[in-house]
């Protein structure tokens, strides 16, 4: 970044690495590992304290994902491989219906709380999967990623497969299902390798940028009907400008994986423009939750508060899109983004981030890790960001 | 209450008659009767204008029960008996799924989208069918009003009959479905009659006072194990205030109905004393939405919001239990709540009230109704507290 900037690209990549080995993964991790049950205790408050025994299946996946890529790409870590492997057991063992469908949320010692009409505690058990098989070499686990990433990808295919949360009336889809699929595939190729992979990304892309990516309104819609269309109803109308600002960086890292395709870098720098238009608080700074495409109302309660995810995700994006096209407004985004998230969500006390705040900043809620947030977001947008910074150098 | 408040006794009794009637009502009706496919459109934007034509079923049968009763209880107007008509004929023509449950999201024309694991579309048709089975003699509609609460019974008692959320795992029941059930039992009786009424409502209250209300720890639980043990887990600790007060308040109407019956009014005391405490925002006023019963963080993340509805509880159960005791302490409360409310989510420009403030009692969110919001609670509100006046003078 040019020098009329306090931080330059080293700054940023030391900080990044630093908050990564010195205050996030420590926070989780040794004391979060169940050396009784196996997987991981995360559901933790400010202090790291337990506020609850729970485990929530997307989340250990992802834990376990975290620790095996920190022994694939940092250091061979022997305490990385057999944390990840705690959770590996953990999915394996308790987190699969009969049926070959994994629950939602189960109990200390693996017994089944919620199963739920998704396929995501699937998707981040293939990736937590592939890199443990990886960090391994255990033939056996590659092929249980493969095996499970080709049941999702027969979820995400086949309508009437998984029961219906709506009924056939008024048909629409989510840009989640293609978005995470992407990085799920990314995950597995990059990892141990899928043949299908390539061609399936591909695939996700077209439909993102065909049904999702409104150029005329300079928009991504977080739903839309099956041909694209805008459905003008509350839910419709909503969108969640981290998600697709979530979904731009997939795609930059795509367009990196095929020699900086330049149609990719382009589709993803118009999502990340188009969605930091709609999702940056002008007032206060940070990326908002929802927006009504049409400026009405958004019915989500929460629409107006700050989550720590967005501020990874657009982290994450502007910096590469940085990288990638040297456009100094990515790095401005970049500084205005990273100086807000660490001075506002950053607990200096204890470690980690706060998850929740109120629009203006404020702390609405002090916990660490509930059923939806745990280390993924935070480590995973320090890690990128450090990686990125290693390789653009 | 005492010379040295500003407000007496008459004053609220012509203020909430008011309100109703030249504010609240006004803001729904005569505008969103749907004249072409019937029911009622209520997803209004602040200023009364359309935000989607769809209709949550619930919503639907709330506005048709309103508008019967206050054909009942206020003045015969043809065009309240009329519109309730309206709201009754399309939730019998287009509400009921084949198997005889309601759904609980249909488009304008009454396709479904979305049917859920509850029976909560079933009470409030119940109660609409009730009053305005009353308001106009229509005995086949009261048939249907007592055929629809022995359903309800069913579903209450025959665990399996609906399908469930969560596994067998670790069990769970919510004051809700006693609550809700005793509410509907009370209408039931109180229009059309029906004599399985008072026995339930016995078993209902009991059931309550058992299991949900902790005298050691001073609170209304609302969720407890099926045995009343408080299930240490965030969902089993999260409480709400606004909605065990209103719990209350339906105890403190059936201790008027038995004859001023000095256990039920003790019970209902009790539980709005409890939860004034959990609830009362002491900082900016107003009942906030969830609270930890241990103190931690709640997960839901409105939980340090202001929604109109718990505001509209409390203001009826401090009103009712200083009518019912004479206890000055539940006349200040009643003030407190009074003043905080309506100077907070009154809209003065438009009528009718905002329903979702942030805590500090700022505007989150200006529309009037959505899925989950309409006209019952606040009418209900100025009804029930006007009604009563009258009643106690």
């Amino acid at each position: 970044m040019e020098a009329n900037h306090t931080k330059d690209l080293n700054y940023y990549k030391d900080f990044y690495k630093s908050q990564l080995l010195n205050d996030t993964v420590p926070f989780w991790f040794p004391r979060s590992v169940d050396e009784e049950h196996g997987g991981y205790l995360l559901m933790r408050d400010a202090d790291g304290s337990l506020l609850d025994d729970d485990k929530a299946v997307w989340i250990q996946g992802r834990a376990a994902w975290l620790l095996a890529t920190l022994y694939n790409t940092v250091e061979q870590r022997p305490e990385w491989l057999e944390g990840a492997k705690k959770g590996i057991d953990f999915l394996r063992q308790h987190c699969f219906d009969t049926d070959g469908r994994m629950f939602f949320h189960v109990t200390r010692d693996g017994k089944p709380i919620r199963k739920r009409r998704y396929f995501f505690s699937e998707t981040f058990a293939v990736i937590a999967f592939a890199a443990y098989a990886k960090a391994s070499g255990d033939e056996e686990i590659a092929r249980d990623a493969r095996e499970l990433f080709g049941k999702c990808l027969e979820y995400a295919t086949t309508p009437g497969l998984l029961p219906a949360k709506y009924t056939d009336t008024r048909p629409s889809k989510g840009i989640g299902v293609p978005m995470i699929l992407m990085n799920t595939a990314q995950q597995l190729r990059e990892t141990i390798g899928d043949e299908r992979c390539d061609e399936w990304i591909s695939k996700w892309i077209a439909e993102i940028e065909r049904d999702f990516v409104k150029d005329d309104i300079r928009c991504v819609m977080e739903q839309v009907a099956p041909d694209g269309s805008i459905i003008d109803h509350i839910d419709g109308r909503t969108l969640n400008p981290g998600h697709a600002i979530e979904g731009a960086w997939f795609i930059l890292h795509e367009a990196r994986y095929r020699n900086n395709d330049p149609h990719l870098i382009d589709l993803g720098c118009r999502m990340l423009d188009y969605m930091w238009e709609w999702g940056w608080d002008k007032e206060h700074g940070g990326i908002l939750y929802f927006r009504d495409v049409y400026g009405k109302p958004v019915q989500e309660y929460w629409h107006d508060m700050k989550f720590w995810w967005p501020q990874n995700e657009t982290i994450i994006a502007t910096l590469l899109a940085y990288l990638m096209t040297g456009n100094q407004k990515y790095a401005d985004w970049h500084q205005q983004i990273h100086d807000y998230a660490y001075s506002h969500f950053h607990d200096k006390e204890n470690g980690e981030w706060f998850g929740y705040l109120h629009r203006d900043g404020s702390l609405s809620n002090g916990s660490k890790g509930n059923l939806f947030k745990g280390p993924f977001h935070l480590p995973r947008q320090e890690w990128y960001c450090w990686q990125a910074l290693e390789a653009f150098r």
